[in-house]
């Protein structure tokens, strides 16, 4: 932490700021400069306030320079990409792609397992669907609850497919941790820190999906949010964020890709059919997310997509389906990857 | 809501976008142009749903033109502004200038007496305080929870202030609403629909913060959640957005004002505190929020910034807090408001 | 400017990025802590450049931490408000309200000479109004040209207010320095660094309009274009930056008129106009701007909005001005300033 | 465009709208809902002024459906993806895939002709490098000008590699034309429409780089200003936008390129290395633009990047340039694609 003093601090002002470090048993160190003077150490950041330090006389601004997140991030503890398994499928680790696919929700019985089907058949890693759905307004299909995760359980069952659904509210918690393989937090939750202590007891790998107007940063310490709970089975996942852009929905933000990876070493996935809200995109920009080094992509796919409750403009057609898996697979496999399977 | 057809669409491909809107009940006309051919029907929005006309043959894109919220409109039932008491004090209304003052959080009972002894004698309208707090790295300070709302009832005994305090998670719901004058929901949470939900049913007055990436739109439609439970006690805070600004915290709105009260009868008020990140344009922009028309606004106030807990350096020095009311006052006077008291 | 080294940098990194500096004059401290060590160093920042550093082994990042813009800031020569006179109008120095009022564009000696009789008979403090108009359409109406300024110069002779109009381009600089008592740059020309050096060569005042996509602090550093050019006379203007948030046409940054304030010497106004779109507005945050302490506001007028061959949904009704002018000026007066007036 | 009304309107303003249409030639057709009505025509959006509408009594909003671009459109012209040829390399036309490499800057003859020579063998289609550099300090270095133009020219004559560059401003505008083979216009030009007509009349392929705030709709405006000057031969480049994010120096918004795809017949060109502003996630990113179906993409090469004058940080190795032509060339060649050359 540096702490640049106005160019008219005086030499007592500059001691006691050097003094509030040294009491708090960090050394600190006076640079000077021509036009200002700043007092600077690298040390515990939880040692000494950055408030404490802001408030002093003589103090122009404060200049943090350590990361504040710690346990994602790579430089700590895990030095080489983390990996793990869901049903035999290996996630992380740099070897493998990881393709979620599925429903946007589950509507119906007949809808979730044929979807099902189609997407276990042309090789996808796991089965999405959502039983819980946040809304925007009141008035819309909120999810079959229960049912929906009956269904995706039984389309499980037929298929083999680990299953990836989201848990949008404490009271859900029991109930999603016993059927899910995988427990998501969605783009409106990813702060919301009850739930994420939460969602890292559960004792299931969590899919953390990126605040749609969340920093990279505090997806990292969202993650570490999980991660102290002793749950080290997370999947960050970028879905787009807002920009001042409205010709797609969100502003798919795939530079997050190579930033993350080379930060953390949690495995990062990238999930395009929400960030643009249009089937069309989600294609290429699913194999774009395989060649910028992405460890998986997460896509809707309907059967009929005109008749979809809720983002049905964004679903991949089934029948296109097994055409997709095979142009993203190819762009995962130069970048040195194979479709995570069993 | 206007279906924009394909320059190349068929005639077909027309009747077939006119007779949907026709199956719904919803009389559709077609309009003719020299390039292009749209369908469009203005009419019950939940009678037929974008994504089911979207991916007709033929269409190009759905423009829709009704307002998605409903109950916070001034359209439909409340032409006027609403108001309503909170012990005595008339929130909304166009009267009155609600200010709310009090520490970001509960630290400690000495702390919050002498704050709220001195937002009161300098003339505000209510005492705000953190019981719970959201933090964004999870080794912050977290709030006293149950005791500091009981420090909380204890100031409001002392003072005769009405109490503000968030709302942070379902499991303190009943807690909160037992010591609360008026609920919080906090940025984070402007779309956790099941915590607005459950905010509709306690009874109380909801304070509800824009979400810091939230339209304005979204605002209006989670007020609809609050407001279709039965409760029509709803303020409106604006407190600032994210924008690539990075000089202040936040990027305040104060645009967001006139836009509100001209769409909406709920009151609206302003928190320039948690918007700027610093203590010192709080004095100005709360002036500001006055001469723009804002039915109050929310700040923060210590009496010894440099020892607090928690987002110190935007805080008010409790010393300078009665010229501060002063100021505000009369800005809202010419705006024909007075200060809400007793 | 610290260098913050990665956790496993050797010694000798170290000692090199120290070497750097000593050999660049500047010297530099080594600062270790317990997880990582930083190098640091307070001097001219033209004396090392940020890329030789960064691209060193051993160096993860680099943190200035003194202010890019220099002419422009308080802290080395003006460390008061600047001012100046325009034809006898103050501009600057906290004791005015400098409001500039006018047509979008000049489009007929009629309408230019009759908005301009209005707002001089209301009391306003010069007049502006567009020669020259930058379009986002190729094929919209593009200004009145030279006919334009010998209008707005007549509207002078008639009225005695200052003329305030935009330089487009190089080619049009002569033309508009002689007709002009204040030389506006728009916002899309605030990065155009040949014409902000050009305006600062003509001898005349600037109106610098803030980039709606330009930081304050690359606001003060395209000030220093023209400052470095001798000429001291710029006023600062926000007129909205993009975000977001599409319900306004821009997003009225008021936080930035205490920040600006706070930094800078210059005279900061504020634009409603623009950043909304939308004439209702304008008179609540024009008052706004009078109560956040800005020097001044710039409105467009129009004497029948709906005629208004650009941007008409935004300007005031010229029946309307004298009743603004009246609050905006009592908004100025409680912030301990006149109308800037002869 | 669709025009709605109140929901208290009467009908006389309802028919004094409609009237307005008619007036300017365009059938309008009142289309009558529950809670409001509406008045529509799909025709000329020159025909009738939106200000004119809105000012009108009884209106609420006009909606807008045709889109503001012409040219660059694919629905009214060229159906088909355009394409030409610059020194007998095709770009555009969905079959090449234009890499075009150098350094940021001309620094010195070395400098440049060694680059040209590594990119050249490498297998790049162009040769980039600036000779006038817009910066955003007015203290930092300019480029060198002529000097830099006469450099490139001896780098195409050793190398047979077009020369991309720079036109900053119409001063330059026929020497740089005279020297190089594709004139770029920069990010902060985009919406300079002087600069972008002039562009259009210089008989020279131009290269439009998106505003880092601008939208894709207006890139595609600007377009226009350079194709109605009879100048057919425009390339698009995606270069990053601004967002909330900082973590990256823009955020590279790969969306757009399926988005102008699908509605422009331009080539659409990435430019990952202004985009991030560091060198690590240039190739990953260009891969993935490959992936994504752009026509080509744009990257810094520089010798040794740590003595570059200007944004050395996001400038690949020449050593490593052959290796990224190879793994760029493969994703490329999955979409289809052939690294443009002769």
């Amino acid at each position: 932490m540096m702490v640049v003093m106005t160019t008219r601090a005086t030499e007592a002002q500059i001691a006691a700021v050097r003094a509030k470090f040294t009491a708090s048993g960090v050394d600190a160190q006076v640079i000077e400069g021509e036009l200002a003077t700043a007092v600077g150490a690298v040390g515990d950041p939880n040692g000494i306030r950055k408030s404490d330090l802001e408030s002093m006389p003589g103090v122009e601004r404060i200049v943090p320079f350590s990361t504040p997140y710690k346990l994602a991030s790579n430089e700590l503890t895990h030095h080489e990409p983390s990996s793990f398994e869901v049903r035999d499928r290996l996630i992380g680790g740099n070897e493998t792609f990881c393709l979620i696919a599925g429903p946007c929700t589950v509507e119906s019985r007949e809808q979730a397992l044929s979807v099902a089907k189609t997407v276990e058949t042309a090789g996808a890693s796991m089965l999405r669907g959502g039983a819980f759905k946040p809304r925007t307004s009141p008035f819309a299909f909120q999810g079959l609850g229960e049912e929906g995760l009956e269904i995706l359980v039984e389309a499980r069952e037929q298929t083999g497919l680990p299953i990836v659904t989201e848990l949008l509210d404490a009271q859900h918690a029991d109930l999603v941790a016993q059927h899910a393989d995988v427990i998501q937090i969605g783009t409106r939750n990813m702060q919301n820190y009850v739930l994420l202590e939460l969602a890292g007891q559960l004792g299931k790998p969590v899919l953390l999906k990126r605040g749609f107007s969340s920093t990279l940063e505090e997806l990292l310490m969202a993650a570490d949010y999980i991660l102290k709970e002793g749950n080290e089975r997370v999947i960050l996942c970028e879905r787009g964020i807002r920009s001042f852009e409205t010709a797609t929905r969100f502003t798919l933000d795939l530079g997050a890709v190579p930033w993350l990876k080379q930060r953390s070493h949690l495995p990062v996935i990238v999930d395009p059919s929400h960030a643009t809200g249009d089937a069309s995109p989600v294609e290429p920009l699913a194999c774009a997310a395989a060649a910028a080094g992405a460890d998986g992509a997460m896509v809707e796919v309907h059967y009929e997509p005109k008749a979809a409750l809720c983002d049905a403009p964004q679903a991949q057609n089934a029948k296109d389906f097994p055409a997709f898996v095979s142009r993203v697979a190819v762009h995962a496999a130069l970048a040195g990857r194979r479709i995570a399977q069993p």
